[in-house]
């Protein structure tokens, strides 16, 4: 038995809602998931989430999205051949990054997860500068989705996402409250080693260090 | 590129669904899509569901979810030693059988599997007698669910419900209708080559048949 379930993608959002549900509920009742859907930087931030979930001591599952991999089309996904795009994460380049219903899919499982281990909550950590490429971290979407899984499991699971209406700045600002260790997440969408510090979610991580005024860690490539 | 895809479970609903939507946008249009959760069933509908597929010459995929098979807990699960309960369907003693959040998981995969192929539609076939026991066949979760597809993908794909306010014998007199080849469907919940005749879903069944004054030509067991 659980009380919540938190999608834990190794990035910095994830993480930050990570530590706050284990600061409110105990390790014992948090469980993280992680999903492999086949792009070009799973195995690199599931590392990442590997390193936080131990540092939390939580119950960490990752779950393969082989038909992800297989049949679906992204410029994300190791199956194609498109190049991740440089420059800023809300730049019209980042589209094709789109993998179809992603946030959907990985919800939906967490829920069923939930319901499984009888917790009460999905957390996702969707923040407010996510919404503009997207349209499966949109308020719009999280709504709907919410309603559904309430619905969907006879009222037993709610989704959480207690950062809609913040920025990554501010997230960032309240990791370093939460002593969260932010050098071990992972956000490149390249997935080599260290980040590459030139695409999207790169320059999103450096502003966030930036304009939150917490020292960045980070080891970057260039 | 497709117009729908729809969800194929090789029962009596999704064929005459299926049917449907051939008829109206062609075969080359239509993609079915099957998953195997690892219920006890699931292998001898899939069979059903290939059948159906290849007799209308649709693209069919089967969609394999080890997640829901490995940590899921339902007894109608082969990782399950609860026998399926006898009697009728609408009865408590099916809770049992009820996969967490099964139709949000197969919806949002279809849905992903939708804009990839650049379809308009995912199609489900419940039905107004599924409403009872199973809360993500009801109609406050089809709709909040159709709402997140819809907004999780920027408007591009819609959830279809062609039969939610119809019964099964509604449907069974449709499929007779279209002549789709109802004998070809597989509803029973055990499994076995031929249907059981006394679970929830084979009493369902013959009540279909009877109450529609279409003849029946299943092989029940007893």
């Amino acid at each position: 038995m659980k009380e919540a379930v938190v999608l834990l993608s190794g990035g910095m959002d994830s993480a930050v809602a990570l530590a706050q549900m284990v600061a409110n509920h105990g390790s014992e009742n948090v469980m993280a998931v992680s999903f492999d859907y086949g792009s070009k930087h799973n195995d690199r931030e599931y590392r990442a989430a590997e390193h936080i979930s131990s540092f939390y001591d939580v119950l960490h599952r990752r779950i393969n999205l082989d038909m992800v991999k297989e049949l679906f089309v992204s410029d994300l996904l190791k199956s194609s051949n498109g190049a991740i795009p440089e420059g800023h994460y809300t730049d019209a380049s980042m589209k094709s990054t789109v993998v179809p219903f992603r946030n959907g899919i990985m919800l939906s499982i967490a829920a069923g997860l939930a319901e499984s281990y009888e917790a009460s909550r999905v957390v996702i950590a969707n923040h407010a500068g996510d919404h503009a490429i997207y349209p499966d971290c949109r308020p719009a979407f999280t709504h709907d989705m919410g309603q559904a899984i309430y619905h969907g499991t006879d009222g037993k699971v709610s989704l959480i996402s207690p950062f809609f209406m913040m920025t990554k700045t501010d997230i960032c600002r309240l990791g370093a409250q939460l002593q969260v260790p932010l050098v071990y997440t992972y956000s490149c969408y390249n997935g080599r080693e260290l980040h590459c510090g030139k695409c999207g979610t790169c320059f999103e991580r450096k502003e966030a260090f930036r304009d939150s005024g917490v020292t960045d860690y980070t080891e970057y490539e260039a």
